[in-house]
């Protein structure tokens, strides 16, 4: 049994779809960023920097998102989440999960919240170029390799990928601009765990 | 047979660590970054993005110094750089890594690099905040649920934080003015496997 605290359409999001991908039963705890929920003593015992997601497994609770979807991916082989170890499929999936967390999350974090560094133009546009940077390299990636990350082979990467593209919605230039980017995102919609996310997070916007 | 393509002192050196550690057969490539080797076409074509380390695992070149540490820990389950699948200690292992690459390596990016966001004494200071912040938490945690990351048990982390520490060793406050990271690192420096590469790789300094 899992208990997942989210925020509707937050880095939550892609341990929420790997749920709902691997059909475990879990429980959903909402938490309010808007009212500062995260930062309530109760939330903070479990996730000391308070954020979410926090997921507890087995009584254990436990942060970050890419790490999430690599243990869940390693529970439920079943659901087929990540290729099988041995593989150099699996190599591939290690390295796309750990590069779109540590590059693409970490400036979506600068774009989100730039007073981290300093909100000023010049740090905006440093931020946007970066993260356009890694859209450019993605869309070859897929363009060449593709359609999904890991080649012919839906993964849990692609679940991940999908929800940082959709952070950029709002973006000057939103990923879907990229054209393998837009192929790729499109597939992911169409999953069924995509569209009852929506259903249960209530989202909306793409 | 592994190929493992470096540069002294740099986050390729987890890589060279777990290498050790594990015993495995590999052969080193020194990339020389001051003259630029890292945009040689040829090792380009290896890591599109310019950047150490590389890895070449069964012919596959492969990235993500996290993603590699995680990948030689299954690949070589009896040098015990991760714990059992199915183990608390196994999802925390995840979490670790994971928190380290995408908070506090993208963090020391920053640092390095200042000039990717502007290099300004604000931002310069937001950084030197940033890591500050993390020692701070991780030398919480190391204090109440030490010695090491995953508690009694040494694991590929560790490798993973301390190198991450000896890159603060020129910062104003480096990681090991607090007392817990500061044993932390003792322990893993008397490692044969660091010492082993502080001589092939020609390190002096902490």
């Amino acid at each position: 049994m899992y208990t997942l605290y989210y925020a509707p359409g937050a880095a939550s999001m892609v341990v929420h779809l790997a749920l709902l991908e691997t059909g475990a039963p879990h429980e959903l705890k909402r938490v309010d960023l808007d009212a500062g929920a995260q930062r309530d003593p109760e939330y903070l015992k479990l996730n000391p920097r308070g954020v979410v997601p926090t997921l507890v497994v087995d009584g254990q609770p436990l942060a970050e998102s890419a790490a999430l979807l690599i243990l869940l991916a390693e529970r439920h082989p079943e659901a087929s989440l990540a290729p099988p170890p041995g593989t150099p499929e699996r190599a591939a999936w290690y390295q796309w999960v750990v590069y779109l967390s540590n590059t693409l999350m970490s400036a979506f974090r600068l774009w989100f919240y730039p007073q981290d560094v300093g909100d000023t133009p010049a740090v905006r546009e440093a931020v946007q170029r970066r993260i356009e940077g890694v859209w450019e390299l993605l869309d070859a990636q897929l363009a060449t390799h593709g359609p999904y990350l890991l080649g012919e082979r839906f993964s849990g990467a692609d679940l991940l990928l999908t929800m940082l593209m959709r952070w950029s919605r709002n973006m000057p230039r939103p990923a879907t601009e990229w054209a393998a980017l837009a192929r790729l995102a499109e597939r992911v919609r169409a999953r069924p765990s995509w569209q009852r996310l929506y259903e249960v997070e209530g989202l909306h916007e793409w």
